[in-house]
């Protein structure tokens, strides 16, 4: 027995953390590989990136953020702030302006991994979380953006949304800064207002229109009996943000002519528009209708960085029986942002790019039944009769796994019992079992584990026909016929 | 244009950091996917934990720490003290501990992603970087070390290593404890001469036996007249410890009976050699034999938590030419460590497993050319003749990503040149163009841009041979013909 030290140190992992074991380890995993392959298709080439990055590098872009250190974790290291990088665009930034012209532009990557956020941890709120983007670098051009949109649409398929169960929104800051500044903040001095307002907006879902208009104006009393202070817009002001916000139809050509009528002449407005016209074009092109991709003028986004096209996808699919019946909600959001590489190299580099968020996609996944599961199959299980005879055990399993099984030996200490009990945690369909009889015999037992508890769950307390109906579930038979046989059980 | 900020951001990684693009991203990945199918086809189970610990949860156990916090990045979150996970070991003995009963046992998992270590970033020594770990928690029988062994065996061979072109070197730690006994060194109060014994056969590779013998001795001065000081062994000890690490020979059971002999009735020793005869039987019920699995008494392992089997993996192809050829080296290593959960529990419960080194096997692909590099074939770029026809080219495209093609359009600015440099930059077998004229016939141009290299190599200077051979080069073709004319291109 070793020496055990007496002060023993808590079993914990940090707040806000998760382990994930089998197949919810695996299911995160196959999401990525899935839009992985769709995203080197169109052209896209990974990246990876370090976790740790110089926290200037980073920069501060993260929304809401309610505690130190702006929502991010970080430490020094050589006397130099390092920070885990919060999300995968600040990296390509650093990265893009690094390698400068080594780099042929337009530049399209995708890089999945974890990222962290120091936020207060709470129930479904993770602090490390994994990320998949795809990113155009060096292009201006709207059709980057509709290029990105069309592609993650494909992503989603991928992965077994269907296609009537997902729809893009986008939208452009372009014509909301056009709007803005009909109503009086164009000027650098009211980004604090038109930061309240875009606050607002990104609030239509849940308070509704008048709940919106309230916060534009004067402010808004929430069901708590908290006051928000609004933006202090007149009556006309929030009569035109209402316009736009609420111009979202059916068809893109739709709000794209509402939305010219509202921009009227104004420089920063028509930029946008002619952007999401671009957007529209190339979209109809790939085959990516108004039922997938609609222009809605309420999408803000949250990140400050955004100087253009913004997009996100949501599922449309319902969660929960009629009646409760809930949408599922966004699972991926981008947009551009033609600065953000400027921080590095004062030139403008223009860039978009989506996140896909691949927790929140599994998730879907499991509650709306999409794709399949497709974990790793439950392994056969050899048990282990005699401690001495380990190698014909693994000789066993060994021609198993040659003829494509999963399959396992006992390896623990406890008798047959144990080993029942241990197989049924693994949820295995078939223990095989040599004793000594058994060798002796030449054969194997075969057990089906599945079959032998539907019977016991049926039969109840009558041991009788249970003795009658082992006979199905454990058969004895020939030490070669072991693979054929065990096929023939997992077929049944 | 945007408002650029005075104060630019340097853009640079941390130092000891690597950025990873495209074939170098992808080949890591590649590598742990067939590694992890190997690994659940024997019944292992993927676990993901978070990449920080509490850094008591860590605890101290890397080898020759020469930075503050013992090689660890850690930094405090809300009043405690939290790392970067250094390994996978570490982690997988928390999470034990942390699920206890509710983990069947014995628990076989596997696992991969990036640790971090905080060491002086030098050539070649990167700070982050990828490992791939099995491990079966709850089994102090040898034949879960044989079976880690085989299995990280069939999962060499799995990304490409030839099953002549590696060897696991197998040791005890018990046997080498029973060793140092016999020579006066079994106190608790011997530790730390025990670690200068196990330091001086680690460096036999390098220094040879007489290197090792003076490290056991007195000590040794080396070729720049440093002067390590010794164990302070006598003769007769130092001749005991030799004997020992020179045992090895290339029959698993030639070593035993040699072994039998120096261990006595020593019983650590004895116990230690039990250990290794039940994993030579396993291994050889596997059909893995002496010539891929040595009993080496020269391998004792850096990490100190090892308490009884160690391993490592060794690449004996060579490298280079003839005359100056180098063996790769160790691409994996691992062990038992029978007390690291009882660091949390207080009850010893056994363990083993083995980590390879991802960045390692990868280097090791490339240079001596195992496996197919297999990346993303370079993509098919549709040229951006007409800023307002992006809609047209993004159909092309389509076209040719539905047949299975990778393809893009260009998204920059310039034109027929910047976008022809594009595509070779990119490596583009093929570039499609259709401009106005080409539009107005119905025609697309391909451009086989690598015998267009090929033949301009060879012609040189002669501009008319050149004219001639453009024919081949540039076609003309219907624009609905475009995906069969491109892959008759690829399959040339």
């Amino acid at each position: 027995m070793s020496t055990i030290d007496s002060k023993l140190v808590t079993a914990e992992k940090p707040r806000g953390f998760a382990d994930k074991l089998g197949p919810d380890a695996a299911a995160e995993e196959r999401v990525v590989a899935a839009v992985g392959r769709v995203y080197e298709k169109w052209g896209f080439d990974r990246l990876e990136t370090p976790a740790i990055e110089y926290t200037g590098a980073l920069g501060k872009f993260l929304p809401d953020t309610d505690r130190p250190n702006e929502g991010v974790f970080s430490f020094q290291d050589d006397e130099r702030w390092v920070s885990l990088r919060y999300d995968l665009t600040a990296p390509l930034a650093r990265f893009a302006a690094e390698e400068g012209v080594n780099l042929p532009k337009p530049f399209r990557r995708w890089q999945t991994g974890p990222v962290w956020r120091n936020e207060k941890p709470g129930p479904g709120r993770f602090r490390q979380f994994i990320q998949c983007d795809a990113d155009t670098v060096g292009s201006d051009n709207p059709a980057s953006d509709a290029e990105i949109i069309a592609m993650s649409a494909e992503a989603l398929e991928a992965v077994g949304v269907p296609r009537d169960g997902y729809v893009f929104k986008i939208n452009s800051r372009r014509i909301l800064n056009g709007v803005l500044a009909g109503v009086g903040l164009a000027d650098a001095s009211a980004e604090s207002t038109r930061l309240v307002v875009m606050r607002a907006i990104d609030k239509l879902d849940r308070i509704g229109v008048d709940g919106v208009a309230a916060l534009l104006g004067v402010g808004r009393k929430d069901e708590s009996g908290d006051f928000t202070r609004g933006a202090q817009l007149d009556a006309a002001g929030v009569q035109k943000v209402i316009n736009f916000v609420t111009l979202a139809t059916d068809s893109r050509q739709g709000v794209l002519a509402g939305l010219e009528r509202l921009v009227g002449d104004n420089d920063e407005g028509k930029a946008g528009l002619k952007e999401l016209a671009g957007i529209d074009a190339v979209l109809s092109a790939l085959g990516v209708d108004d039922s997938r991709a609609r222009i809605d003028p309420s999408i803000v986004r949250g990140l400050e960085y955004y100087t253009g096209a913004v997009y996100e996808a949501e599922l449309t699919l319902t969660v929960g029986d009629t009646g409760r019946a809930v949408r599922f909600g966004s699972v991926g959001g981008g947009g551009r942002y033609d600065d953000l590489i400027a921080r590095f190299t004062g030139e403008r580099v223009p860039a978009t790019g989506f996140s896909i968020g691949v927790s929140r996609l599994v998730a879907a996944q499991a509650i709306l039944g999409l794709g399949d599961a497709n974990a790793s199959a439950a392994p056969v299980i050899v048990l282990a009769m005699d401690r001495d005879r380990m190698g014909d055990y693994f000789a066993i399993a060994s021609e198993l796994r040659a003829a494509g099984m999963r399959a396992e030996v006992y390896l623990g200490g406890g008798g047959m019992k144990a080993q029942l009990k241990y197989a049924d945690k693994r949820q295995a369909r078939v223990a095989i079992i040599q004793g000594g009889d058994e060798l002796a015999k030449g054969v194997v037992t075969l057990k089906d584990l599945k079959l032998g508890a539907e019977i016991a769950s049926k039969l109840g307390e009558d041991r009788e026909a249970y003795a009658k109906a082992r006979e199905q579930v454990q058969q004895e038979i020939p030490r070669a016929q072991v693979v054929a046989a065990v096929q023939q059980i997992l077929a049944r």
